[in-house]
């Protein structure tokens, strides 16, 4: 997939090898994360005295962080969306001039308050031991930050499978969409049997990369990560999201003199 | 291991559990810089021109970050040495009050300079495809600060390693450091053994996290990072410069009075 190249990345087959990939980021992501306790104060808006930032730590930090990559033209890359979007500063690089690949949608389809409301309320206490270690509040707090970048990334790339089925169902999809048929659209984009495949990849890979191959007894009791609580945020958030940020896309994608 | 208990931190069984663990991380972060290719410009001083800064895209980009988490005085803990100690601010949240381990050392053993070069000029070409994809230069660059943070991290390790080896060993120790026997220093703290078992571990993490385990055919050639490249940073460069800071931290070790 090239994003100079929009054929590349409306290509099905393409974005599936990408959608499996971050599936492995993720996973690394979380079993990262899951070092380390819940630490709760890092999540609690004011517990920390940061001057200028009525959020918690971990949010100050994934700004902070956008601020800088901001910079370097991150979230000019079509399958970029911040947190902070009205927070960002101008790129200091000169702008990559992306061909349009997606049909411009009026917020973007933006899930990353959702994305950050799940993340932190429900998986991080699954994944992660009770407590809170002082000296590891970065530490973790980065974890975060890595953990809901790739989700976020991983989420929004609906935006491009729902294009890709656009472009291959227009007809259908047309109807639907002048109906407003939510329901229809999302029968239309949803395929059960690849959805079981996904969580059986998930389920798979949590198991691989959680244990350390080199353990003399490697077994599952020994994984570094709760391989249900993976699969489930994949059942419970991340497909089920996906999917709503398709047909919020494909809700918006008409042409003007279409829709 | 607990930086606030002194004591957990020179236990040698706790040193080792840590460092197995840093094997999974370092490799997690060269399977994900290894998605991309080399990207030649990115390691180029000017080759992008951002003000008020001579360096490469990788270190600016490595330098802000820094800027960032020493202000949540990530710098602060014992087990973290940036690579640009002389531009960081002081932290905006009150300081931990970490009691000392280590013995205070002239330059605090850093050593991430000869790392940067070791990492750009070795791994990545061994790791990566030839070639640029200039919408991918801040997704390699973000991957490389990721690997250089986690060998540094790795690397320095090496100065709790010290330490704990002196407090068992403190007369053979204090001899060779009175002669400055480096030679004898380097024999005493080598482990041959030791040294064959973390290579063997490393060859089966990146063996078993380099392959994606649904594959129909998961096969060696089918491996997202090159293994032998994997396992040979470690034996002509972990591994040695992890005895260069110990060596370099023992040199220094001896209290005043016996120095």
């Amino acid at each position: 997939m090239d994003f100079s190249k929009p054929e590349t990345v409306v290509d099905l087959n393409n974005i599936r090898n990408v959608l499996i990939r971050m599936e492995d980021t993720i996973v690394f992501n979380l079993i990262e994360r899951a070092k380390f306790p819940r630490q709760p104060s890092i999540y609690k808006p004011g517990a920390f005295n940061i001057s200028d930032f009525d959020g918690s730590f971990v949010e100050w930090l994934l700004r902070e962080e956008e601020i800088v990559h901001a910079k370097i033209r991150r979230y000019e890359s079509p399958d970029e969306i911040p947190f902070f979007p009205n927070d960002l500063p101008e790129p200091i690089l000169p702008a990559i001039e992306y061909p349009p690949v997606l049909y411009p949608h009026p917020n973007k389809v933006n899930v990353n308050d959702t994305i950050k409301d799940f993340y932190i309320n429900d998986i991080v206490p699954r994944i992660c031991a009770d407590g809170e270690q002082p000296e590891n509040l970065g530490s973790s707090s980065l974890c975060d930050v890595e953990c809901l970048r790739s989700l976020s990334r991983r989420i929004h790339f609906g935006r491009f499978v729902a294009e890709a089925k656009y472009l291959t169902e227009t007809a259908h999809m047309t109807s639907l969409i002048k109906s407003k048929d939510v329901a229809g659209l999302d029968a239309a984009i949803t395929n059960k049997a690849v959805e079981k495949q996904v969580l059986a990849r998930l389920k798979r890979k949590a198991e691989t990369y959680g244990i350390d191959p080199t353990l003399a007894d490697p077994q599952p009791k020994a994984s570094r990560v709760n391989v249900e609580a993976v699969v489930e945020m994949y059942e419970n958030w991340v497909i089920p999201l996906t999917k709503e940020v398709e047909v919020e896309y494909l809700l918006n994608r008409l042409p003007k003199e279409e829709a």
